[in-house]
């Protein structure tokens, strides 16, 4: 890249659609500078995608974009946080202008959407990587953690789940959809929705929260052991699409891939009791589904229900989808 | 990574030897929460490091740890701020443990030095690259950028130039000083000194900034470029070190070296006449050693001298060092 560096990074990273007025020196000096809202914390999150590893080396850059955005906005939203900056360190084989240009679309149209600006980053030759740090803002004490949850708190997810494991499932098949359902899914795995503004309606209600990207199950654990509880989940209870119902075939294959389904980006939460009837009022204006899928305990472990009795399913599965 | 990857993350890197008041919630949740100082503006910078191209494939990781983070620390410098918290996105073929040791050995010596915790990242499967975005603060309205250099300013730059190209010479003649002299240079080369504090003195008194990384001639005419000035360079009176001079043969060769080198992380900073007295004074107690290499004049393009004379030398070398 050495050489036109510069070029690469004046015609596609200076040159955005999002210009922030708290952004006070952006790209092109030796850091970026940016001033911070009174009152508020400062919430990071970076996720990295590797090209044969978190996607196929010859997927869209524009889905590659997407995702790799997607997944960041998703940390700050369950947090509750307000994104506001990035940076984008891209490795590339080479400067492929083509791949840029597509890539840069599919960015800079989540980017614009939750009014992100690009601050900065690095452009380096290499094996093809993304590497994003999303930075935004909270009002202070707000942020929503993993380590709140009380026994007695219920449990919900936002969206449905599932459908990225099952569109996965296409892709790894032979990434050709044969029908009107199997393109649903393969969208839904490919453009999930982080959600930012549930996420945000969440801060005085939720007691923990994160985003689900590993699937339901390994990621609830995380709350678990953070607030040293337990859980019951009833997973006749999941929140199911249509689509993935009738792609499973059975209600309980498709609670399985809804157990499993990684960079789904769902939130998952625990509200206490007083706080459940202020719930549905607060995420009205979101347009965000909740279901409430199962109870914090007192003690350890996750205990999965169906209709009623506690089964033990063989949920490895989920380690094949997890990035 | 999968499986062990929380293991790896628990082991290095939630423990570690940096614990700021100001980090409210570190590793281990969706995102990180930091408190900003009053009347302060963020400083964010990213630099990534791929195996290969940045630093060899066998490389001492402890050096690579300290190359990775001192660069980030020397883009703070140049701006004058403070640094404070940083993620690291570790790209890994796989979790080779005795490199990790090794490396969060150099990482966290540098940044214990420097204060700054290690509040995120990511740990993903893939060929060997590091991304670390640093991020610190300055007193609003502070920051030394690279537009503010006028017609009159003295430029300056810190420590000595040229080492750090000499240190690499060997590295890739044949990897092994072959002498003391060798290895020093060498050890300039793996083991470059940020300049943290003097860049934080700079903040009233210099009108620009930038850090050496590529070159002075490569990186100062980004200074020139952005101030819409032109500028004399005496590489007469370039600073250089005895090692170097006696490893280049000739103050001519020395001078060329130093006006190229890269990966030096020295500063280059303009200062208007009015401020030059303060400037000593400024930077004594962080016993930066500086010297006054040329000034900023009206119009385009950078004319380098030698003894009273404009030289012509043809300068491509640089590339050769660029990252």
């Amino acid at each position: 890249m050495a050489g036109n560096e510069f070029d690469l990074i004046n015609r596609y990273f200076k040159a955005q659609p999002v210009s922030r007025k708290d952004v006070v020196l952006g790209i092109g000096d030796d850091a970026a500078v940016m001033t911070m809202p009174e009152s508020s914390q400062l919430v990071v999150t970076t996720d990295t995608l590797v090209a044969g590893n978190h996607f196929l080396l010859d997927a869209d850059p524009m889905k590659v974009a997407h995702k790799a955005l997607a997944s960041n906005l998703s940390d700050l939203a369950a947090m509750g946080a307000i994104p506001a900056w990035c940076s984008l360190a891209l490795t590339m084989p080479s400067s492929d202008e083509v791949w840029l240009k597509s890539f840069c679309d599919g960015f800079y149209k989540l980017a614009e959407y939750y009014h992100v600006q690009l601050i900065g980053g690095d452009t380096t030759k290499g094996p093809l990587s993304i590497t994003i740090t999303l930075q935004g803002f909270i009002p202070s004490g707000k942020a929503i953690c993993r380590h709140g949850a009380s026994a007695g708190d219920w449990l919900y997810v936002t969206g449905t789940l599932g459908d990225s494991a099952a569109g996965l499932d296409v892709i790894l098949r032979d990434n050709t959809p044969s029908n009107d359902i199997e393109n649903t899914l393969l969208h839904r795995h490919y453009y999930s929705t982080p959600r930012v503004l549930a996420g945000q309606s969440l801060r005085d209600i939720a007691s923990s929260a994160l985003d689900i990207s590993d699937g339901l199950i390994a990621d609830l654990k995380h709350i678990l052991k953070a607030s040293d509880v337990s859980a019951v989940v009833n997973a006749d209870q999941l929140p199911l699409s249509d689509e993935l119902l009738q792609y499973a075939g059975s209600r309980e294959a498709a609670a399985k891939l809804a157990l499993c389904s990684g960079e789904e980006y769902e939130l998952c939460f625990t509200v206490p009791e007083s706080h459940r009837g202020a719930l549905d009022a607060a995420l009205t204006h979101t347009n965000t589904p909740i279901t409430c899928i199962g109870q914090i305990r007192h003690g350890e472990g996750l205990n999965v229900m169906w209709e009623g009795k506690q089964v033990d399913w063989s949920l490895s599965g989920w380690d094949h989808f997890s990035a």
